[in-house]
């Protein structure tokens, strides 16, 4: 415990004295995860305070946007190939006043400038996934003791403006439901109506009758019907149905690592 | 002329020797301009190369993100309190390579050292607005000679990402179409269908038939039929309708400053 204590203050002085991040821009990852009709979302818990985060980070001089994204997405996860998708940048002043980071570096008994590039203000890109929580692990960083799910309507106190972050991510997914759902990987192969049914009504936060959804799903020409799945009572069997290769997500299927990435 | 020159030279100096800016991030307007069923982009031309790029500009460090954005779509036409949406934010290492920054700064006799923040990567977040270039003026900045509108499917040579900017703004316009049109105040407030077809039409770049279309739109349930548009041969009149109050822009209409803003 010890040990881990002071390899997160040397990991934190580490981030602090880097030359390597580009100045006031970060990006956060509204990590939702669907399983057995429950939406949740990814945070992570700061050292010694009562208070949550997204999954961020900087954003390396000489990397890709989306690599950082996908980084951060990994280090909280070590999941890789997800579909991943930016949703809106936020870049208001305020956004950043309460310094969060001048606590965190207070509460290790670490000192930083004033004028330092953490605490300056900082411009963050919002990125959104979806996958199943049943199957990812978690990991906090240097920063943070925990990293765990929590039910979108249930949130704790978010650092930031986290909470908007989430609600625009909700909204992007909610918008794009259709899209995300396909590229998600988060059905197997082939899936019943049901299925389907349940990811929209979890997700949307609402239900459907059964032939409103079935008729709307169908028009959309996104689906391609399979055999029946067969299960003993013939008459009742629901069909199985897939997404036409175009909708397909073009992420493999999830690809967990053991190594360590950072 | 002479004038102009050493000036613009001034204010190049100004904006390379300032510590004002959030480094590596800059903001990219598309402003789409539509008028008698033309659908154009508002360009810059740099001075002295045959290279064009989108209206854009840097963030200052106390600034938030969208006031730098409607500040640059303020300097380049004087309007303000434009309807303004940001699209995507525009991230890979590889976007500024070909430095045309450095390029401009040569032939204006001036240098900066290589590390200078102006020749450094920049992340660029994107911002997509649709007026009605027959009412708009265009001002060119120090690093142009002119600015004017051009259409969207003849282009001429770009800088950096910015064809790709343009035709991800397109992309957003179109998906959004709804919302932007009922948004930017393009049509007086009372229209006739015809009107609104035509606006589509030019902005999808594909014609409907018209009761098709007049069937779609009306089931958006966005517009409210008024009186007939009389014109002395009553049988023929169309009907006016106007958006109903929700789906108004929570912008002004367009408002002309004449003062100088910068």
């Amino acid at each position: 415990m010890k040990t881990d204590h002071n390899k997160n203050i040397e990991t934190l002085k580490q981030l602090i004295d880097s030359k390597d991040f580009i100045p006031n821009l970060s990006v956060d990852c509204t990590i939702f995860g669907f399983h057995d009709g429950i939406l949740k979302v990814l945070l992570l818990k700061y050292h010694d305070l009562d208070l949550y985060s997204l999954p961020g980070g900087f954003v390396f001089l000489d990397e890709d946007l989306r690599d950082a994204a996908a980084r951060v997405l990994f280090e909280r996860t070590h999941l890789k190939d997800i579909f991943l998708e930016q949703f809106h940048t936020f870049g208001r002043m305020s956004r950043t006043e309460n310094n969060v980071h001048k606590t965190l570096i207070q509460n290790k008994g670490l000192d930083v400038t004033e004028n330092h590039w953490i605490l300056q203000r900082f411009i963050t890109v919002g990125y959104c996934s979806l996958i199943d929580f049943s199957l990812a692990n978690t990991f906090p960083d240097a920063f943070n003791e925990t990293c765990a799910w929590f039910e979108v309507d249930k949130l704790p106190q978010m650092a930031f403006d986290h909470d908007r972050i989430i609600r625009s991510g909700l909204e992007f997914l909610r918008d794009n439901i259709d899209t995300q759902v396909a590229a998600s990987n988060l059905l197997p192969e082939k899936f019943t109506m049901k299925d389907l049914q349940s990811l929209y009504e979890t997700i949307l936060g609402e239900t459907f009758r059964r032939n409103n959804f079935q008729r709307k799903i169908l028009s959309m020409n996104m689906l391609e019907r399979l055999e029946k799945l067969y299960d003993g009572s013939a008459n009742k069997a629901p069909y199985l149905y897939k997404f036409i290769e175009k909708y397909h997500s073009k992420s493999k299927p999830y690809t967990f690592l053991e190594e360590d990435f950072i």
